[in-house]
């Protein structure tokens, strides 16, 4: 396939998906995808004076969105998930071209988007708060929930439809506006979904402004965290990011959802199913060629198991086939651009004068053009836990390290800065639980018998220490978008004192 | 009683309460009680080396804390509310006599110490995660909540224990330890309190290092809040004191819990029960000598109720007894310090000079010594919010304005930057109705035909915007002790990925 | 439109609605049309073996459905949803030809279909069970929540097919399977319904025999009742059909969810808005020709309003228009049968005979047909709450009363053997607290400003006393349709009693 | 110990626990310790008109109960709690000579009535409902509970006061009153309880008549039963009682809270800990002499441990030390009664019969006096679960039978009529997850790794099936000693419908 054709298949995506010609043609953001290395659009940005303006707008859509009951708000977000999913092959293919997600994966991003409609439509009719005994007669307690104003979310290049809309699916059921900076690297999906957005809002009868992308680079994003009017911004990506932008945050007391980085390791049992392990190590540490947040970075392998597992798993690395995502068979696609693959390379390189043992982890598919950057996955067989290792490089390689005592596997695997994802593989139900317990695992996503990766958005999604305590998606996770009010309500003539306080003025 | 007596009266105090002779005399932190202004105490300070063993020992005991079960955490707090109880009147008689609240007001702190143990013994056989329907045949997912590890109390003078039982009983139920640093202006009451709290401990055979005081000033409060082994810093002062420290805590990914400035509003609106007003209002605004985070102080009185209220709070404000908060009958003791009285004369000139009629407002009780700074509390009658209105002044001003439109009302209560308290006294409930709502007050705290002030511990405490968004005693303010964990288990043979993703390795 | 035309048009909207001409022609069951009073349908009825065929079915079809995720069995119900809005007007119209209520009802019951619908989505990615804090090192302890088994649900004709759609829906994504009886009166659309239902199962793929319609009279609700295949039996109807189910329910252990009678009251206080009340009285009295069982059958008008209302409710009362109800402007449709016309007369005549000025109730309409039974709905001005006023007639029949007193009229509003629903209007903050408080209404819904009729599906639906303390629909009503067990996992090497019982064998 | 040893010692304890002699001597009901079957105390019983007396106060205390706020309420229960430690001691030991537990399961039992003390205080500042979002303009929605009436509590000897303290404890906090028939068998237990609630009350300065014991038999449990003032009856006992008492409750739609008869399983699986199993078995199948309602009563064991278990567990069935339960290490004490005796003798004669190995079962320890019943506790190998296996005898009878199929086992283990209490040993993380999986056990609790037997009272108690239903304790079991109340509130001017209705009369 032809480099230019790889640019009119985008372009009739975009036009598909209702994007007009104007918005990513003659532009000033290049855009490449990875795929080939190739331009594919010239998008246009957002200047600071257009920032202001979609947050001006985005304020005043929610003067009036607060007000419209929150089933009613749930309306819009169903027909949302229905634009969705009509349009779940074009914006999957459309995500697979500029973030170069194999198929599947593409596909599996949009249904998350559906996934998350459909919960929020349900929230819309809850948003509970509570009623509560309260100690004086003739009072009533109870804690509403109410919206909380302009939502900003800056978004990664690895997820890069599917976590703006679990924000914003949420947000906007609970009465918030949303204004969405996505990656530089992948504007062009976030205009679609824009456009999406657009189309079921015009079906609901939505109010204008609820949702705007602002298309640019830091600035963008700083005019976001900084803004006043601004009530929470929700930062996905790296924690070098998340260090700059917390305390600008918190220095104007808004609040910061942060879903930073993550170095997620496993623990591969005596007991563990290798055919399970097999399969869930090889996605979790492969898929979306080691760019997920949640990627398995780290394998803590008994050392019962591991003469058995490594050949399995060095098999699967040389057997996946890697190349062109649209491709049937292929489950490993590039990496996001070059400097991905630098960074990649000199951590191997690290590893190896760390004593590391390296298999694969060489370029591949030059063939695919020279500004695509292909790899194979990279099995780093560890000698012990380096400070690469403590490391997390966004690139497929998978530390693999061998113990012999569990508590020792335990303490090593919590042995990193980040508290994202992990997982366990065993059949032993003492280990599990042990995993699973107040002096288990230390992530936000616990796993048995399953890799770090692929969370459903039924629970909370998220992570501790520097992944930065976000939660997303599932449970409780909506209260972030909103704001809690205490009520005490006196409906009688007398005014007693909490805590048999006396204080009598006539 | 002359000053002498009233260091003895301490020092007694202190015995009985189970405080070491030693750190309360020949230390270099001189305390001085707001009754007389004289010296009842020198403390002992902790320095950098004392501070840093305090959180390494509470660190050593949250290995061990963490894995006791909760409800024998919670028979532990029990065990505290009993010891509480029984030194309840002399523990209130120490902060009366250290912070200068009235009598009922110092006995109403410790009552509330004793509500949140009860509470929190309760809450120990709960900390309630979720079981959560899963997508994936033979996977079950949960939801865990953890301890958390070290937490972090700052607290100010003004309630100089409640604020730290309110956060140490939650914190230590939910399996953390505590550090605590008291104002400077209060650490005989914090000493106290742990003595207590060691004696309790010391019943339940609780491992030591749960709990620790550190004394000091600014230098001990940042060692808190910059070192890594404090998982969460609870924080209780000023607006000033929390945009210094939020962006420490945010970069270092530590959580804040931050009660920081109110600036508390009440709307009377012409169905008020003018009864019900003055008894409320002049608790909420004149209680704790103005000084309570949630103290009254602006006022926004209908048009057609203005001229009845008025001469009603004006007499109630001429009469109330000013003097030694040890004496019954006293409903208005010392403020803390000169500091406090200067700056709440400069407040009361840039009021007049904004056009205020202010009544009251004077120093009172000279009496009782140069160093002691009594006032009468001040009703300033404003013609507008001017900006010495929208500014938290900690000193019984309270701010009166009228109004005729409620809307407008409305608007004027919520443009100020703090979020704390807030109340409407009516009878009419669209109104009571519309100030509970989405579009109504915007503060943590709304409340109908009570003041601001005087909360239960049943609810959730804290406010937004410069309030700084934390949540302290009820509800599901625990979770901000614990961290979560999102777990999927898979007990069958297969892996299927979320979403439908497929990736076939072998 | 002739009486052919209304046959004609029923086949036709049974055929666009998916059933079959056998179900509803030539079978043993005569379908009358209250709207003329002549058969519209022939309906093949149930017999015993039928009944036990779906019986067995469905228990078969549980044993594969409740392993089935719950999210799954959500999409199952949004496809359903996705069939109810295209069919709504077709449906709507048949709600409307075989109970008789207007269009906007008619279409009203349906959209309550799809609202159950969007909520059972969202709850099948929850049904939360708990997570709890154990006493025991090393354990853990949770509650989870698991599919029942078969759902008998009994409705009635006044809400032919919303009342299913609230057990259904629920119960569906709850991993249950459902067998309806509807009521004798409105089989059709019952398998109208069934038929829709049947077309989403096939879109999803989902396993035969999830839901069944049985049609027939008491026998097959017998059967239903006494099988101990079915796990529960949601019943709605009249509070002596309750008492006949209920025990016979008891007595296998069985779950039973109960929706029995209703004698609702409205207490109009001073401070009412006389415009709200003349709606809402009038939609929640006479709507639905009085036939909801949260139908306003009593109303309490304080004197000081009493002559300033009764005049407007008189004149709305004489002034609504009666008749087809499939006409525009049509408020008032026809009554189900001619039972139901004499049991109103009947009750009329008790009234007088209590001293009642009754206004209206007189039949209306003959032209429309021998066999229909139109009526005016009817005021009737009562001296005191006499034991008719005590009774539930199935007609639109308003007892009015008068009180001076509100405790009094309390009392009496709750001295009724019955308690679904209730309402206050009021602008006093008071007595709309005191009216939801512990001492106010009784019912299962209690209302302020609005009728009790007219639910949203957010809340659970149910009422207690006589109205048999059953809960459908939102809130926690899921759980009536599944199976708790409360889980403790013992994962360390001793075995710790609870209590501190000690018991030791070796 | 001479019999009239006993007597005295009970006649003293019953003087120190404040009850008056009048109350147990003298009276028409004899009572007899099963220990040595001598009588110890004539109960006076209470007649129709005091049984009638103790309802209407009941009734009358529920006016003011209700309305006497929930944490206050709270601080009564906190109080009888510090009563019961106080007394644990002696009630401890007269349960043991009462019920002839032994000492160590009669103080757990008073600590499980302290513990539901502990968890009834922390929900007194709960109770929470739900505020809920709604679908129009200008409303809120709400759901609150209120107290529910009075409540009966019908308990069983072998739980003699644990049980009615888990409703009582409950019901007092949730606003309820309690009248409290106890098992004929220990009515002195129950007057020592009613005694220290009293004292309590007292110093709560609590109402009169909150709580009353009505001693007697059959009759007195219908006139709790069938009384209209009693709304909810919570009664512990057989399943033939549970099938008398829940048709009457249900044919006047009162609530009923069933706990009833458990025939509790446990699979070992060839992964369990046998040392575990050895220790839980022996606890579960032979505490309180095998008279638990979750007393372990079928085992089915892996085939590939079965040759090594039953040695052991046969040696410890050996080993036990059967005899005075008041003497430290007896572990079995007497059953209850000659009738009890009997009703195992056939059990096993009919297990025999089935071609069963017995081992033990007979009478053992007649020393101790001829109507005193001990028994040497009995395994049963069993070929097959045949009719007597899945009949509940309430003796210490554990049926064995050899599985090889794990999914056998689970089909098995179900085929009962009851469904209480069920246990799995295993380490194996997939036999466990099963077992606790929709398709696994279908009791009300679910185990791993600990017997069926000895539940926290943070959990949701009670059972499936022929169980009955009911649930006590922790979770929200509450909600069955409250009543509910959705409530819609309309603080806008405009009355729109839900569901789109419209329905306009002026």
């Amino acid at each position: 396939m032809s480099a230019s054709s790889l640019a009119r298949e985008t372009a009739d995506l975009l036009a598909r998906l209702g994007v007009a010609d104007s918005a990513h043609a003659g532009g000033s953001l290049a855009v490449t995808s990875p795929i080939t290395g190739e331009r594919i659009a010239e998008v246009r940005e957002t200047d600071a004076a257009g920032c202001d303006a979609a947050i001006a707008a985005a304020e005043a859509a929610f003067r009036t969105w607060r007000l419209v009951p929150a089933p009613k708000r749930g309306e819009l977000i169903r027909l949302f998930g229905l634009e969705l999913r009509a349009a779940k092959a074009d914006l999957g293919r459309l995500v697979t071209i500029e973030a170069g997600k194999i198929v599947s994966e593409g596909l599996g991003e949009v249904q998350e988007m559906i996934d998350i409609c459909d919960f929020a439509v349900g929230l819309s009719r809850q948003l509970y708060g509570l009623t509560v005994a309260t100690e004086r007669p003739s009072h009533r307690m109870m804690e509403t929930w109410h919206p909380l104003g302009v939502v900003g979310v800056i978004s990664a290049f690895n997820f890069p439809v599917a976590v703006w809309s679990w924000n914003a699916a949420i947000a906007l059921v609970c009465g918030d506006t949303v204004v969405w900076k996505p990656s530089e690297k992948t504007p062009l999906t976030a205009l679609a979904t824009q456009a999406l957005f657009e189309k079921a809002a015009a079906k609901a009868g939505a109010p204008a402004g609820l949702s705007a992308v602002v298309v640019g680079g830091r600035a963008i994003g700083e005019a976001l965290v900084d803004d006043v009017r601004v009530a929470a911004v929700s930062a996905t990506g790296s924690t070098a990011m998340g260090r700059a932008v917390a305390p600008r945050l918190a220095s104007r007391f808004a609040r910061a959802i942060l879903e930073l980085g993550g170095n997620n390791g496993a623990i591969i049992a005596p007991s563990a199913d290798l055919d399970l392990v097999v399969r869930g190590v090889a996605f979790a540490a492969i898929g979306t060629a080691g760019q997920r947040c949640t990627t398995l970075r780290r394998l803590f392998v008994h050392d019962s198991v591991y003469d058995s597992l490594l050949p399995r798993l060095r098999k699967a690395y040389a057997s996946v086939t890697i190349g062109d995502p649209r491709e049937a068979g292929t489950l490993v696609g590039p990496l996001i651009d070059k400097a991905a693959y630098d960074r990649m390379q000199a951590a191997l390189q690290k590893a190896r004068a760390d004593g590391a043992t390296v298999h694969g982890g060489e370029r591949a598919r030059e063939d695919l053009g020279g500004n695509a950057f292909y790899v194979r996955p990279a099995l780093a067989e560890m000698p012990a836990q380096t400070e690469v290792v403590r490391t997390e490089t966004f690139a497929p390689i998978l530390y693999v390290m061998r113990y012999t005592d569990f508590d020792a596997a335990l303490e090593a695997h919590n042995a990193v800065p980040q508290g994202l994802s992990s997982s366990i593989f065993t059949n032993d139900l003492r280990e599990a639980e042990t995993f699973l317990s107040a002096r288990g695992s230390d992530c936000g996503i616990v796993n048995v018998n399953i890799g770090p990766s692929g969370a459903e958005i039924g629970g909370a999604f998220g992570g501790e220490k520097e992944t930065g305590g976000g939660r997303e998606a599932g449970s409780d996770a909506w209260k972030a978008y909103m704001r809690r009010a205490t009520n005490t309500i006196n409906y009688g003539r007398d005014l007693p004192l909490a805590q048999g306080v006396s204080f009598d003025v006539e």
